[in-house]
């Protein structure tokens, strides 16, 4: 039987993942492959540390550079994590002809662009399903399944412990530190949270979707990018009583229509949303993952599954060693297209972006306030769809005042409430977040 | 530029999609394979027929032996239907060596284990992507995407005139009939509904995604088959109650985990069943599909999407004449094998499934009615989990009673209620739904 040697740098949750699913279903992948999957190394920071599978020791080595220097290894899988050694890993493996399969979204969010195009100078495969919601196959889909059709515009809730924090806000009413807390004693976030709460973690994934759903070059900065830091119980009962659910969505969209002017633009978006709870998005509860994917031909579509996690995950990095076996043995690396080496579209800027809004304002409770409110909104051409304004609790207090607008700029809503937040009668920052029917 | 014909088999709904997306997208198409692929000839019925798109005359024919000894042809799309004149089309592209597409359903479920046994034989490809759930990526996830994962069980909406039908009575309490028209005048229903409405279409739909699931080998006739015809406006009544929707499940799963006894046998099914009205599945509205799937590593996962249209099941045929054009660039057909020609599991007999049930009794209002019917029910160790009975509105009339069971075995059910209906007190046979909390 034919054999295709691979070798995996890393072997933290996910590195146990792949070595106990290849272990577990090898007759049944060398039954579909007709060949043999065989781990020629794993390289580790420290040989001496616990792990959660065990290893033949012999395969054990604390230098990234044996996998290299190994003609025996075809395949490097990289799940060291980061953007350096990572980076010095997987040029190293192109340059020397070897395939590379990734789970690292920074990496390709940072680097992809030279990584891209290494590989196809070189003639070899970089496979990374893993990288982006785990073992939910958006990466395939996008590269393959959509590969006849034209996509207007992806939605997606990409990072997991952002929406186990907001899925227990929402159905328990606690506050962000309360959910969060859990999260981090259920093994969800980590001990240090800013990565995944400031949408910084979402922005990368979102890049990394981007460059094959509409052919974009973007870094991470480059993506309006608001976390959840700001979400309260209040704007989760507001939610409640008017039909939404409150998502961090990751949005990348066309701007027009094909053919339009525009429509060789994207907005790049991550930020919290109120999303209708009556829509499939909403229900996406917990760790879980989504993406919608909203189609010329197909129309919308959605993909769900869990984000995260040493098995979920690595699903994802086998199903790809198991396809670029497949390209190996029948002698068809490049068989699929990495992302285009120019980019097809441009970023629109931030400003031009419409959205719909909800604006919660804290106002002195007298007269005038909400016209002078409408009126501002007006003179910025935002249109107002809904106002509610309850009745104070305690006399002489703020008055919490909420304003759905219709689809407006972003630049004049934000020049708008900057004049609003200046009135000696906001007696607090206005407190804005986006509205998506998807 | 390489160039890669093919030929059309079938002009109707389908094959317009087909030719509009392939002419529409062919820069892109033809940027990412760096080849063109060259419609040669479309097989049409009748030559002077209205076309949705159009084409140029040239190319058409009335007869499929053109397709077959055009040698410039290297891939056969059949969307012909049916299993006669599709099925000599295939077989004898196959025989010709010739790759194939199909979007034909029926014939993969009658005829898949002679047509993948001839392909490999021959050395050509087999892609069907758009036979199952149109656009939504299923097939293609189960192939390859999964390649490292073991399915334990897969629950599908695959009819979309079903669905459609069964959204319009749960939110409008529509009658059947009235759904149904609607569904028709809306093109969702044929003028001939029964193999939707019976479950006949799923049950088909259900064989092809069991072949590459578990590597099953059954025939249509093999599913426990049951329609919608037989649900009413109370059903969605007591649902709603209850926190329940009711959907046309298909149902393929595993009957033990790896390893236990019967872990090599599945279940295979197609009825109405109660799930959670909180579930994704629920949220499945209208004509759209959804398939979730339960694996071992992965957990699980979802896809949803449009199951039926132009575009929708042509952006499946063209992904597929992509894929396979890839493979014939590379010299790499058969890079994905086909399902197994020896089946991995055997069906477990139906008189073995174990459900929980819902049992909707009519019974005259005297008193032991009730007790009777849990001593029939206990004595077929059927346990029961929830108990509705209504007072009667009319002095006299029967009075619906409804029992909720705990997971009970098909045929002691199947028993127990062919008792209770001989019973004099029981005024009308007893309806059955079955609960999944999928």
């Amino acid at each position: 039987m034919r054999e295709v040697g691979i070798g995996i740098a890393g072997f933290g949750t996910v590195g146990g993942g792949v070595l106990s699913i290849l272990r577990r279903h090898a007759a049944d992948i060398e039954a579909r492959l007709g060949a043999r999957i065989v781990v020629r190394k794993v390289a580790i920071r420290h040989l001496e540390k616990d792990r959660p599978v065990d290893v033949d020791r012999a395969l054990l080595t604390t230098r990234y550079q044996d996998l290299l220097d190994d003609p025996g290894i075809a395949v490097v899988v990289e799940l060291v994590g980061g953007t350096t050694e990572a980076h010095e890993l997987v040029m190293g493996a192109l340059a020397r002809g070897k395939h590379v399969v990734t789970a690292n979204k920074a990496l390709l969010a940072f680097r992809g662009e030279e990584i891209f195009r290494t590989a196809v100078a070189k003639g070899v495969d970089v496979y990374y399903e893993g990288a982006v919601c785990g073992g939910v196959p958006v990466i395939r889909t996008l590269r393959e399944a959509l590969a006849s059709d034209r996509i207007n515009g992806l939605y997606g809730i990409v990072n997991g412990t952002t929406n186990f924090i907001l899925t227990a806000m929402e159905e328990r009413g606690e506050p962000l530190q309360v959910a969060l807390a859990e999260a981090q004693r259920l093994g969800y976030a980590e001990a240090d949270p800013t990565l995944d709460v400031s949408g910084g973690d979402a922005a990368q994934k979102l890049v990394v979707l981007a460059q094959l759903a509409f052919g974009a070059r973007l870094k991470p900065d480059d993506v309006l990018t608001e976390g959840i830091e700001g979400l309260e119980p209040a704007d989760f009962a507001w939610g409640k009583e008017f039909g939404y659910s409150i998502k961090l969505l990751a949005v990348a969209r066309r701007c027009a229509p094909d053919g339009a002017p525009g429509s060789d633009q994207i907005e790049a978006r991550v930020h919290p949303a109120f999303i209708p709870s009556g829509s499939l998005l909403a229900r996406v509860r917990g760790a879980f993952n989504a993406v919608v994917l909203h189609s010329e031909a197909l129309g919308p579509s959605m993909l769900f599954g869990q984000g995260a996690g040493a098995l979920p995950t690595g699903s994802a990095v086998v199903a790809d060693i198991i396809d670029l076996t497949r390209n190996i043995l029948s002698g068809s690396p490049g068989r699929v297209p990495l992302p285009p080496a120019q980019p097809l579209v441009s970023l629109r800027p931030h400003a031009e972006i419409r959205c719909a809004y909800y604006l919660n304002f804290t106002v002195k409770d007298v007269p005038g306030v909400l016209a002078r409110i409408a009126t501002t909104l007006a003179q910025r051409r935002i249109s107002i769809a809904a106002v509610q304004q309850r009745e104070h609790q305690i006399e002489g207090a703020p008055v919490p005042l909420v304003i759905v607008t219709h689809l407006a700029r972003e630049a004049d809503l934000h020049a708008a409430v900057r004049e609003i937040d200046r009135d000696p009668n906001t007696v607090a920052p206005t407190k804005l977040i986006r509205i998506e029917s998807v």
